[in-house]
């Protein structure tokens, strides 16, 4: 039975607490994360190779000798492209909370979001970590999510509730996301939390799986910008996952995430359609990722995908132009919705307007059968609107 | 010296007509281009493994024994996607064409641009090829680079003439381009004529060497789109080209290619600025490529530049996820105009109502050093505007 996950609130988990606070503007944009000691904490980063300070320091805490307590976010400044001070700036901050904590400052993971080049606001986050230390609670994570936005027009949370042998076991994760039509130059973040307890080498297995089918699905090339991450808690509060229970963890966590992938390809910058685009019969899946890329990326696509405009020969021209040299057309298959318009090498006899209609929903589908072999490829689109344009015209204005 | 192109008017080739005439529609959208005997012709064409039916057929008479003597264009209709019957149809008007001039069909190369997967409208082509053929003129040049438009909104050619010892040559060309954002789905056609005599391996290797410099500086990956192709064509009713004459040749070919794939991305849809992305200090000219057009091709980096949005920060994301893993930001410059405005690992000082104005013109430069050689890279982009979604939803209504 697949894992069923509820969207748009958010259980508590067990050892968790959250708090939220306000830097400068009025609203919250401040966001700590705590876990009771005992917790195991695994992240999947950015490979970018300028990436932000946070980033740095960050990878350096989780794989030192401490033990992680702490998720610091802020939104609204990346601290990228900002050298050597911002990694100062960023062991700094973790140092001042760690005096309000009475903790280590490795235990903190810092981890930002925002405007590129531009020095934090340093006299205003020492003003703001006595407060937020004192917001922590576990009931928090809808103000949590909404405080780790940027241009975002939605919190983004899920929940999963399950079973380990006779336990009740839970599942709470938020997202974050801006620019999703192109997220490797977005700022995707992502906090997952569980309270079982799970071996920290096959807690990373299972992160860097499930990230692989969500978040990397809606990714260009695997990319990422200067500031991702995706962070997984088990407070080992809950049940134990061994041998036997791993696959309903697996499920569950796999599932949330695509959920939450889902969401942020929803409230993506301008996204009025998501589009599933699925390429099946490849020789192998980097092929067929390739090809699903090339559609799913195509701007001639997504713009024909905003106005319903069943255009699938911009489909086949990005087909042909995903670099497979020895791609027999005669062999493939073209498929919008459930109606096949390109196939045995030539149109099929189609109505434009039921086509049309396939396409007009808030979700459609674009099939590519390649007719090479067995392997298949699944990426999450969007179209592409004058909304989207408007908003990354005038990000900073 | 540089080569003089003189754009927007075209100066008539000795040994080329051409001449036009309307399918169905109220506008010529039929173009012929008939050179005399002895010419010698070169072509490059798509790479796109979904190519059009005109694309197989052209290429097969090209390189078959009979000398070429007419080129024909369609716009409107791609004739792509529509398998073996494209084909035919294909070769049946060439066989039209054929008798009303008194030539083998070999003889004839087709070329198509327009929409994917609709078949031509054969009776209309049957009855438009013998008025076509009388048309037929030396000074048609700006006729014909209007009738092969369709996107466009200005016919686009040029024309240069120079010195072979002491005879005059001269070379004129035009070219076509829709969706010049992103060219590798749009249909590139480009026919340049000479009246030089050259040999025809050189010729092909010119070509390549011009083409590589030019119109593949503004595609992505040097993938083309279904139909993508560049004719060159040598009359040979001027001065000979042999060893000591090649260089101003290869100069002024190169220069007009430059000039067209200019004059392209000026008229790109809903382009309003061009932007020049110079990368240099690569290891290598393939990884400086990459990062150029990783940036060139940056949805976000392009609508910022829409609205001359000094934005750099979105530049250096781009430059990190080019994939080079071994990059240190500490030696990476970012200049906008003339402009530094990321050094040393973090932000320069750098007004920003400045920046911006280095931005706001017809065109502007981004360089990037990378810090680690000395290869380099020029690559031609351009701003994403309301406008290319507007026309690119809605392109069939």
């Amino acid at each position: 039975m697949s894992p069923r996950i509820i969207t748009g609130t958010a259980q508590p988990v067990r050892g968790i607490t959250v708090g939220t606070a306000g830097l400068h503007t009025g609203t919250d944009n401040l966001t700590l994360l705590a876990m009771a000691p005992g917790a195991t904490v695994s992240a999947v980063f950015t490979r970018n190779s300028c990436c932000a300070a946070p980033i740095h320091v960050a990878r350096q805490h989780l794989h030192g000798p401490t033990a992680t307590r702490y998720c610091l976010i802020n939104a609204g400044n990346a601290n990228a492209g900002t050298g050597a001070a911002g990694i100062q700036d960023c062991l700094q901050i973790c140092a001042w909370l760690a005096q309000e904590c009475n903790c280590a400052p490795q235990s903190i993971l810092p981890f930002s979001t925002g405007i590129i080049g531009e020095r934090l606001p340093m006299e205003q986050f020492r003003a703001a970590l006595p407060e937020l230390c004192k917001t922590l609670q576990a009931e928090a994570w809808q103000a949590a999510a909404q405080a780790i936005l940027t241009t975002d027009t939605v919190p983004k949370l899920g929940s999963a509730a399950w079973r380990v042998a006779d336990s009740p076991a839970c599942m709470t994760g938020m997202v974050k996301g801006a620019g999703m039509i192109r997220p490797d130059m977005a700022t995707l973040l992502a906090f997952i939390a569980t309270d079982v307890a799970v071996e920290s080498g096959y807690l990373q297995d299972c992160l860097r799986h499930a990230v692989d089918r969500s978040f990397n699905r809606i990714t260009i090339d695997g990319d990422c910008s200067t500031n991702d991450a995706v962070v997984l808690i088990a407070t080992g509060q809950g049940p134990r996952i061994d041998a036997d229970h791993g696959e309903g963890f697996r499920q569950t966590l796999e599932k949330l995430c695509e959920e939450l992938a889902l969401m942020l390809m929803q409230d993506g910058e301008g996204v009025t359609r998501v589009m599933e685009v699925c390429v099946t019969e490849g020789l192998d899946e980097d092929e067929c990722t390739r090809v699903a890329y090339r559609i799913a990326e195509s701007p001639l696509v997504k713009a024909a995908l905003h106005s319903a405009d069943p255009n699938w020969g911009r489909v086949l021209a990005a087909v042909g132009a995903a670099g497979i040299t020895t791609l027999d057309p005669q062999r493939l298959c073209i498929t919008i919705g459930d109606t096949a318009v390109f196939k045995d090498g030539a149109a099929c006899v189609a109505d434009a307007a039921a086509l049309s209609a396939q396409l007009s929903g808030a979700r459609c589908s674009i099939r590519i059968q390649l007719g090479r072999g067995t392997a298949h490829a699944t990426i999450l689109g969007c179209d592409l609107s004058c909304e989207y344009v408007r908003i990354n015209a005038h990000y900073r204005s």
